[in-house]
Formats: C-alpha cells, sequence, structure tokens
C-alpha cells in the first residue's frame, strides 16, 4: 500500500495476532456462527492485518460484517449447495453466507478436483462480501497449486467512455507455491483503487492521485484530488483514462464478471435493481502443478524468479524492486512479532462491541 | 486502436480477404508448412486483419516469421507432443512450430479435456509467435464455452521501480459465447502498450503517450514523446507508474509468466541467456459453460450484460460506451464487404516475395 494509506503513527495502538484472533472469533461465534465459520473468517481477516493489507482487514470490515449478520442480510447458518458439478467444476450457491466463509469451503473443493482432474474450477453466487481474495489463492499455493481467485461485485466502477458506473471492482489474484523465496501472491482490484482505498482516504485524510477517480459526467480526474464526499465521484478503471490503458482494465473487470457472475448463472451486478444487500459472484480455479510438470523443479524455477526479480536494480529515486507479497510476507513476519497496529477508533468499536456482548475485552500490547 | 496507430489514408491499398488469404497460405505452403497449419496460421493472421488489430495481422508479422522459417529458426515440420497429461490438463512441447499454427492444436485440445471434465488447461513451451492471443479464446467461444489464452515471451517490460527490464508484454485474453449480440473478446498486452505498437507508430510517425515507456534509467516517461530509435526506450507495465497502478500491471504481466512459463516447466524469459530465437510459453483454458449452468440462460444474460454496457451514456467528448470486441466485430462486417487496407510498403513486399517464390501476385481490389 502507499504510505498516504497507513494509520498515522499517533493513532495506532498495538494488538497481537493471538489476542486479535481471540477478539474477532468470540465476537463471531456469539453472534451465532458455527466455531469453524468462525475460525475461517477470522483467519482471512487476520492475515489480511498481518499482511499490513488494512484495507480488507479487521480494522474496515469487521463491524460491517458484525452489522450485516445482526441486521440479518447476512446468513449465520447458511446451507451453502452445490447446483451443477462435473469433475473439474461445480458451481455453489452460498445461501448468503458471509464470503470470507463460504470462499474457503469453495477453494477447498477446487482444490480437490484439481487433485483428481489436474485442475478444479468453482463458481459460487449468493455470498456476502469476501474479503482479500488473495486469501483463497493462497490455500491452493499452500498445497502446491497454483490458486487464482476473483470476485465480481458492487457497480461502482464506469466502462471506458462512460458516464454511468457498470462493474464492480472486481478483484483478481493469483498465488503460486515457492521453496526458499516468500511465495508469490498478487491481489489487485481491477479498478484504479480498490473501494475500501477511498474510506480509508477519507479516515486518514489522504488525497488522490490522477486517474482514480471521475467526476459525475464521467470526466477522469487528472488532477490530486481531496476527497471530501465519497459519493461525488465515480471511480475508473485500472489506467484511468483510455490513453493511459483503461479499457485494459475496464476488460479486466469484465474478465470477472464473466468468470464469476456469467459462469455461475448468476445476474453481473449491472442487470440488477440495487438491492440492499448485493450478493457476491466469485471464481475460484486451482492448478495442481504436479499434473502439469515436476513440482520441484517448478519451485525451483519460481525461486530463481523471484531472486531475480528482487534482484533487479531499482530506477532513481527507489531503494528496491519487490515483486507481488514480498513486502507483505516482510510486513507478516514483523507484525508476528511485534504486534498489529489497529486505529484507536477501532480499539473503542472493539471495546463497545465487547461490553454490548458481553465479551472479554481485546487485549492490548 | 487509438487512431494515431491507423495506416493513414494516403499509404492505404485494399485488398479482399479472400485474395489476402490466398496469398498468405500460397506463400506458408511454398516455404514447406503444411496444408493444414498453412491454413490455420493464415486465418489467425486475416482474423486480425479483418477485426482491425494490423498490429498483429499480416502487415506487422507475416514477414517477419517468413524470414524466421527460411532462416530455420521456425520448424516447418514440428513434431509437437504432449509430454505430460492428466483428464482436465496437458503440457505440450511445440517443437520450434510458429505459435499461430501449434496454438490452434493446443487449444482445440483445452476444449476436448473441458467437454469431458468442464474444464481443460493446456501449456505450451517452445513455440514461435504466437499472434493475436485472443484468436485461440474466440475458438472456445465459438464452440460454446469460455475461452482463455496468454503467451509469455520476451523480457522488454520493466517490473515497476526497475531499471531492468524482465517480463514480457504478456498478453491476456478473454472469450465468450453470447447470442445476438457481437461477442466480448478481451485480449491486452500486460505492458501499457503492446510491443508491435511501439514498431507501428515509428512506421505511421505517432508519438508516444505519458506512462508508455521509461527512459533508460528506469524512470518513467510522463510526457507525450517522439519516438526515435525504439531501442532507447524501455517498455511499462500497465499503469505506466506506481501511482498510476503500474504494480498491477506488473503483477498480471507475472501471472501471465506463471500460468504460460512455470507451469509450462520452462523458464521465465528473465532467466533465459538471450537466444536468437526466443521461444513462447502459452497457457490455453476452455471453461464448458454446460457444466456451470445452463447454456442458453448463460448467453441471455450475457446479450443483456453487452446491451446493457453498449448503452451506457457516455462522457463528454465521447460518442458511445464500448466492450471489448464491439468495434472490432464491426470493422470486420465492413472489412469483409469493402475490403482490408493495408499500407503500401506491406504490398510491396507482398510483390517481392511472390515473384521470389514464384507466386500468384497478391490481387488489388
Amino acid at each position: 500500500m502507499l504510505d498516504r494509506f497507513k494509520v498515522p503513527k499517533e493513532d495506532q495502538v498495538k494488538v497481537s495476532e493471538s489476542a486479535l484472533r481471540k477478539a474477532v472469533q468470540d465476537i463471531f461465534e456469539k453472534i451465532g456462527l458455527s466455531k469453524e465459520d468462525a475460525k475461517n473468517g477470522t483467519d482471512v481477516l487476520v492475515t489480511a492485518d498481518l499482511r499490513g493489507v488494512e484495507t480488507h482487514g479487521v480494522s474496515n470490515m469487521l463491524r460491517v460484517y458484525v452489522q450485516l449478520f445482526e441486521d440479518g442480510d447476512l446468513n449465520k447458518t447458511p446451507n451453502i449447495q452445490v447446483v451443477k458439478e462435473s469433475p473439474g467444476t461445480a458451481t455453489i450457491d452460498a445461501d448468503r453466507a458471509l464470503g470470507i466463509m463460504a470462499g474457503v469451503q469453495a477453494m477447498e473443493m477446487a482444490i480437490s478436483k484439481a487433485r483428481d482432474v489436474g485442475v478444479g474450477v468453482v463458481t459460487m453466487f449468493n455470498s456476502g462480501h469476501m474479503g482479500a481474495v488473495g486469501h483463497f489463492s493462497m490455500m491452493a499455493a499452500q498445497k502446491d497449486m497454483v490458486g487464482m481467485c476473483s470476485v465480481a461485485a458492487g457497480t461502482g466502477i464506469l466502462p471506458t467512455f462512460g458516464a454511468e458506473p457498470r462493474l464492480g471492482t472486481n478483484p483478481i489474484s493469483i498465488a503460486s507455491p515457492s521453496n526458499l523465496e516468500a511465495p508469490i501472491l498478487f491481489d489487485a482490484a481491477t479498478s484504479a483503487v480498490a473501494g475500501n482505498k477511498l474510506k480509508l482516504a477519507a479516515r486518514v485524510d489522504a488525497t488522490l492521485l490522477p486517474g482514480w477517480v471521475a467526476s459525475s459526467d464521467g470526466s477522469p480526474i487528472m488532477e490530486e484530488t481531496k476527497i471530501v464526499d465519497r459519493d461525488d465521484y465515480y471511480q475508473l478503471p485500472l489506467g484511468g483514462s483510455r490513453e493511459q490503458g483503461s479499457h485494459k482494465g475496464y476488460g479486466f473487470g469484465l474478465m470477472v464478471e464473466i468468470l464469476g457472475s456469467l459462469l455461475s448463472g448468476d445476474d453481473p451486478g449491472m442487470l440488477r435493481d440495487t438491492p440492499s444487500w448485493t450478493p457476491s459472484r466469485s471464481y475460484f480455479a486451482a492448478y495442481n502443478v504436479d499434473a502439469f510438470t515436476d513440482i520441484d523443479d517448478y519451485k525451483k524455477n519460481m525461486d530463481d524468479m523471484l531472486v531475480t526479480l528482487k534482484s533487479t536494480p531499482p530506477a532513481p529515486g527507489h531503494d528496491r524492486v519487490l515483486y507481488p507479497g514480498l513486502s507483505e510476507s516482510e510486513e507478516m513476519a514483523k507484525r508476528k512479532v511485534s504486534g498489529i497496529p489497529l486505529h484507536k477508533e477501532v480499539i473503542e468499536w472493539f471495546s463497545e462491541t465487547t461490553q454490548r456482548l458481553e465479551l472479554q475485552e481485546l487485549e492490548l500490547i
């Protein structure tokens, strides 16, 4: 993440991984989720915080999820069902489960199919928010498979040349196993910036850069902009303007609609009357490396590539070249030792919530 | 394509689709390719020209291919072999076949596997140039499947923050069946612009826009630039600079290295000593729609989405909103009737080549 999105030092309060896991799991269980769902959901959220992906961690998401469960918009006891299946594929109705929980089941199914026929693809409709989709891709990587996950949700992104939004931020992720090097984990919205980053920018008082948003008539704003009301802007696809390649970001966004929405048999967001609760449509793929090539050779080759990337001479003004997932792995190693910095406002929410639900308070470092 | 890349009117000479097909196929056969390979290769090239994708059509590519065959860098009679296989996957050694021919076989195999187990994924190494990769995705769409194809080749693209290039332009494509509407066909380099566009810009005397290239120390050039020597610049990933999202273009480029190079058991380009002839590593996927959901519902849903996209109100300064593949389908309908405009320099090449190979001359309109 760019520095502008990080929690300012003076607003940070630190908690340990284990304390955060305990508090989040307690909350999920107390509001009525199964122990397994609570555990899986906690893992998705806390892993995001450990990796420094605050947009998709506890701070930004947990309070929203709890609210949606308590309002009955999300189903605490979903009956997740396979509606169509073949040896390499399945389509799942998530029955309004929260995506960070249902997604774990979907990727487990894709992995199992990949073990049988070399590749497994699962599409899922009718779920809640999917969190950091890279989490599911990483599940496959941990089983010596290449994992991919993408999610179609929302309709806040303009198509290139358009004056009305049509697409979700539609993130795509891929993860791969490696041997000695930190695994590659790419996870990016196909919009110029993730939707959560606009909220986060408002919270940390940051500006938006050229090509991130358009004014309400659809014209890309190509100067740095102070965000006042998030609703005054439409989000642009990756690239920003046509000349800078926004038609590619738009195309990647549509790719996600095809793989998630259409292939799951569900409507893309743009064909729905906006409901109070908009379900996500997701795509999960697992490629069993061993079905394609020798897994040990693959990992060796991957390590060589990652070393080559990170030892690339940097351009003026930069310390080093990264690859997707490298700095997040380093951050995780640090935060596992020295704790996770949360915004003091998030700590207040925990305090109120644990009190209200009669739970043990979140322990601070 | 942006207007700046089109052949200027005064340099255009028109030929009919059938005349162009005949001339190209004659040349391929005369230099020693099988009738089937010549036919498949001709189809990939001429379809690109019909769709208005000049960068990957006859003009830019045929002379290069002929040269590579005649120099012995490409194999005219390849022994294409499956080196590893499972019910849903295969890895193919293309034996230095030209990719626009070998790719047809690879995608046919993916389609056949998708018919059996719902999804088919084929990786291929050791082939020549793949042409417009969307062609292979479209083969699946014509069989009521979602098709994807991506190709890792070359090492001309900088990683974000890097001063030395590491990745190929690594295009990704997806195509989907539809019912009444022109099918969606997205096909884009993960670099800011396709490599061929730089050559084309030099030929048509066009400038490069901000964020397309970097100077030789890796610094992104953020002003409009007149291209003098193509070798003075490195290409940037989609996004251009980090602030504009180049880390996402870089990530998509790496995705293609994983799916093509690594999964096919081959080295990514960055790990090779630069050979005179650099083989491509490709990824082909076919998703049998009927394995996921009802195909008729799917196509109806797709049509509804495409109509919604193209009827989106346009932003100021634009006539209409497109979706990937729409204007190319329209162009194809026009060119099938009124012919394909080639640059006069390309016509000269045809004239010399047909004379040299003692073939009938390319017929002009």
